[in-house]
């Protein structure tokens, strides 16, 4: 057992939870991995399982952390969660976001606070991150600028378009890209063309080439392009793969298209894994607009562990 | 048993099938429905069903028809249907559009042509349309101007933005409309807020307004709008039919968004049912765009016997 201050850091998802013991320097002592989100835990069922987590990590020669602070981001602050943790609003400065983390009242000894979400309280175009912010504030912390500036763009089921402006988030905006994605291929008419092929990852193929030609060059409307992509499988006899590519590349294409408008910023920040990432990069590069990717991996870690030591100084 | 040419008409769809006996100046003397279509037949079903379904025609005093000639449209004719029938290319003259239909070999002694449908081919933006054309044909012939002009908006599944000159198909669009609307409430994220609601069929409810509003007023693109949907839901508390209204009314007001784009023609003519037409009328009225009903009930029918007089002069 170290002098230092440890905290137990938790993403706690829809699906997944991940929860690691770490040093104030960002030293991962352990980490425990689990199948368990909201998706399948009732509201009764955190506590016990974030109990039998930690015995877990502090198993293996790990003292056990007395009164541990706990720092948790994810949809267990969704309404549907353990406990609904406010949203903050924009602008929101990521170095206070968790002063508005709630703190949960528990049985553990433990101090436990769920971050806050952003929401974007406007009537013309409403929206809410939970989650993202924390990957934003561990991008801040890594870049070592807490005064980060610039569009960060975190592709995914809800794909995030965020300006940071000085370290405050000052605005974003959802597409539902990934779902819209799954609901296609596996459900719409799209399924006959695709036959449960899955889109690859390269920029280059044909079919990525041609959806993003349809979003980009042409400016198709989505539910227009969602249908060429049928009638090129009946008219052309595209195969299942090629249309898979092509579905990825026009969604992806939309995206942008839609959430540019008229604006074009010089760069974005990508936050994705590599394979996602290249289809976005290429999609920007020909917009004439730099990607600069960033190592999501790791991002909520950093993020978390950065709240962390902004209650608990150590 | 009359004297002059009688005619069977088959509207054979996804789901359904509609068989009717008529005369040439339109009467129907018989009709039939059936929840048999694509989805529930194979190739070798089709035969035997329309022969039972001939029989049934003739009862209740109608004497068999000799030789019977037999117009058939829609799904029937696709790739997974009874027998494929040949898409015909922009510009299609829908007054000949019969003589491309197909003749079906078989073994009830009957003259069987499906209708062709109509493709456009161009790998930029392909569509391909089976069904509509018929309806097309139907409008042409009813409105007494073989050499119908105009735009035409058949709301549905896949709504079909069509325009005519001269009886002319120059061109149409395809939208997913009511595909993605189906799957997004009942299938994605927002089917959390929508809760089984369906939506009404007043456009003046404030969930219609609202997405219609989003989509024109704003035009937010179609996968950042429904995202937005989703986050009213949790900022603001809308109720679930209101939700399912405002995805209706948005839905509706990206169709119509990306397929006019910058081109704004006086009025449209509407090819709907009452309830679905006047949500479009209500949307189109806010572009001033005139939407002229069409009555949509029986244009298959009428666009079958036209064909079936242009084969068969009796």
């Amino acid at each position: 057992m170290t002098a230092g201050t440890r905290y137990i850091c938790v993403d706690w998802g829809t699906s997944n939870l991940r929860i690691w013991l770490m040093e104030a320097d960002g030293t991962v002592i352990a980490e425990r991995r689990a199948a368990e989100g909201m998706q399948t835990l009732s509201r009764e069922d955190y506590e016990p399982a974030l109990q039998r987590h930690l015995t877990s990590l502090c198993e293996g020669g790990h003292a056990p952390v007395a009164n541990p602070k706990i720092m948790v981001c994810g949809m267990a602050g969704a309404r549907q969660g353990w406990l609904e943790a406010p949203y903050a609003d924009l602008p929101a400065e990521l170095e206070n976001l968790s002063e508005k983390a709630i703190r949960v009242p528990n049985r553990l000894g433990a101090d436990i606070r769920i971050m806050s979400g952003i929401a974007r309280r406007d009537a013309a175009r409403p929206d809410v991150m939970r989650g993202e912010e924390t990957q934003l504030l561990g991008l801040a912390a890594a870049s070592g600028k807490a005064a980060f500036t610039g569009t960060v763009v975190m592709p995914g089921t809800h794909s995030k378009w965020v300006e940071i402006a000085d370290g405050r988030v000052t605005d974003f905006s959802t597409s539902m890209t990934g779902e819209l994605f799954a609901l296609l291929s596996a459900n719409s008419i799209l399924r006959h063309s695709i036959g449960g092929a899955k889109p690859g990852s390269d920029p280059m193929s044909d079919g990525f080439r041609r959806g993003l030609d349809r979003a980009i060059d042409r400016d198709i409307g989505l539910s227009r392009g969602l249908f060429a992509l049928r009638a090129d499988a009946l008219l052309f006899d595209i195969a299942g793969d090629e249309t898979a590519d092509a579905l990825s590349g026009f969604l992806i294409g939309r995206e942008i298209m839609d959430t540019l408008g008229s604006r074009r910023p010089d760069k974005v920040t990508l936050v994705a894994d590599e394979a996602i990432g290249g289809l976005y990069a290429a999609a920007f590069e020909r917009l004439s607009i730099r990607a600069e990717p960033a190592q999501a991996g790791t991002l909520t870690q950093t993020g978390l562990l950065a709240a962390a030591k902004t209650i608990w100084p150590g």
